[in-house]
């Protein structure tokens, strides 16, 4: 059974076929400056890239691109092959407790919820409604970056606001990087042969977040009502006093929207380095000995430790750390630098296994260490893929 | 010798004069509503208890009230029998590593960080002024809150935001309540007979704060720029997703000054429960089955354990934590809330004895504890007339 797992952004669409349910990957690619001149559209299969440069009006003339590109490349013969698709959505408040089947109401609620992901939800709605339209008598899910911490207890979720910002707003920690940290926990679970197993799981990308996960339920995570909190990643602050916005507005006199984009967007690797935002720059000028990238990365690393230090509080105990995304799959510096703070938790590193490890799974952590050390790479498509499979009759 | 502590605010003056190297108090009181018809002069000495509503134009007519004071109640005969004054300063920025003998060029820079905490330094120079004019020929030195947190790394001090902004406007954590920590840990580490020893100590007042000790040295603490950063407290949030205030403005339309305001002043045990800032209302309402008291404490009581674990992860381990100031020193329940979470460090309170602490000096865990659990009353006073009597040759 063919189902096709969809991330949609503004003027982007990033797209991946899948043989469910042996989780193979037939196709995958993107498409980009969707609404230009000059769109990229880019298609992996059978080993090979194929990439057009061409005008795409809008996500529908996109769809309908990559639709006849399945066919013309001989991938499937008939769009009637597709059997669910899966749309991933940043947001999904606390409507979603679970992925929902995408009807009029859904688009809606869905779009409603935009206020608290102003830059994703609407993209995500745009991209729905052109599969709707391509796809109409297909089984669509959308499927929530929140949904999975849920399960958190509101001692974690609730800031010390005031209760009506809560109430009216529904200002509180929803956490991000559902799919994925879900993913890596039933990964994990299964490696170690423990449904209740205590994991916290890392994942390190451009953008950062950490979750404390028992008994396969998140229970904390460290981005809060956006991605910005939590702890330093590629362009983003994590947590500062906020009282340092009003100590800039005063000396440089800048509006409050003015320092959240700063915060958001030059912050974090990028604002202690100066250097670049991407973590392979940053490796390059440690290695060459600038002090403020070496600076730039162990900030993130300890405050990465801090919280694993808070979750293993709240988990009553640890059966394993997982690492993944782009960074936490492919850096043994950044596992290393993190791990290095563990001890007085019992984590003891292989450095060998640990430096050959780059984009695949392993076990970096030595026989003896109390903490299991786990790099596993994400796939929130095949998260999305599982799901749209489970609400389809067999 | 007689050494007076001071802690000069924007329109009171609290005091307490100590015999020392005794560290007796001979007499303490406060001057209320400086600069207003009803200003009130209360003196406690003897056990007794002397208040008095008058017109008290400023802090100069009000140390010179406090001085004649002493001398009419007999408590001292002269003025000269004090030989050192200790002024409490909230903020030293980077530039007091250790408390400092007051001279002109002293009184500039207390004034010149007064960007990073506009509430109190310019208080505290009044303050100093009145006392400078009263008592020309008498040692007198500025005690830092920062100064114990200056041994931070700065892994830990430092902000993932732009790093100019550290450069140009001093923009780091500063960590508050330092005489405080430094007081109980000194104690504690006198109990426990150990320098070395590792400690977590929780300052749990009207402002809260958390922090991590090794060799008597502040390795990290929750406040920040300023005290807004950090555990719910009475009235402020702690930490939060600054995003929130982008959130807010949006929907409310007001300033990033006035949300400010907001969190400072009325989030926290008040904007949570709706009820009061004060915790033994909070208090009343949770044995009276109030939902939103008890949550605003079940808040509260998980960030510090939060703190507690990331603390244990620096630290390396962990002898003893304390207990102390007004909530810390008198709650058996807040204590409890806390260390209900950490079964996982081993620490077992015996709730007995933590029942039936208030204000007093207890181990409150159980012999069998892994981690001594203490409580400590704190006593900023003597530690400021310590660090005076430190300096005077004798």
């Amino acid at each position: 059974m063919k189902i096709i797992a969809i991330n949609a952004g503004s003027s982007s669409l990033k797209f991946q076929l899948l043989e469910m349910p042996e989780e193979t990957v037939i196709t995958s690619g993107v498409v980009e400056k969707i609404g230009s001149k000059d769109a990229i559209f880019t298609i992996k299969f059978n080993g090979k890239k194929d990439e057009k440069i061409t005008e795409i009006k809008n996500h529908s003339v996109a769809v309908e691109m990559l639709l006849e590109a399945l066919i013309s490349n001989g991938i499937i013969k008939s769009v009637d092959e597709i059997e669910g698709v899966g749309h991933r959505i940043v947001q999904g408040g606390e409507i979603f407790q679970e992925a929902a089947v995408i009807n009029d109401k859904v688009i809606e609620q869905i779009e409603g919820l935009a206020p608290l992901a102003p830059l994703h939800n609407h993209a995500h709605v745009i991209g729905i409604r052109a599969f709707v339209e391509a796809l109409p008598n297909v089984l669509q899910l959308a499927v929530f970056d929140t949904t999975f911490h849920q399960t958190m207890d509101e001692t974690s979720y609730l800031y010390a606001t005031p209760y009506e910002w809560y109430e009216k707003y529904g200002v509180r920690k929803y956490g991000f990087h559902g799919t994925s940290h879900q993913y890596v926990s039933i990964e994990a679970a299964k490696r170690l042969n423990n449904k209740h197993a205590k994991l916290i799981s890392c994942h390190i990308g451009n953008g950062v977040s950490i979750t404390a996960i028992k008994d396969g339920k998140s229970i904390d995570t460290s981005m809060g009502l956006t991605p910005l909190e939590g702890v330093p990643m590629g362009t983003r602050t994590g947590n500062i006093d906020p009282a340092v916005l009003g100590l800039l507005q005063t000396k440089e006199g800048k509006s409050l929207e003015e320092l959240l984009e700063i915060i958001n967007k030059k912050s974090g690797y990028l604002g202690v380095s100066g250097i670049s935002n991407d973590a392979r720059d940053l490796f390059k000028a440690h290695f060459a000995g600038n002090k403020r990238a070496t600076l730039a990365l162990q900030i993130q690393a300890k405050r990465i430790a801090d919280y694993i230090g808070s979750y293993y509080i709240q988990l009553q105990g640890l059966d394993a750390i997982i690492f993944t995304a782009g960074i936490g799959e492919n850096s043994f510096l950044v596992r290393k630098l993190i791990t290095d703070h563990l001890g007085v938790l019992g984590v003891e590193i292989d450095q060998e296994v640990n430096k050959a490890t780059m984009g695949d799974e392993a076990v970096i952590s030595t026989p003896n260490s109390k903490v299991k050390v786990l790099v596993i790479p994400t796939n929130e498509e095949v998260m999305l893929a599982r799901e749209v499979y489970s609400r389809i009759d067999k």
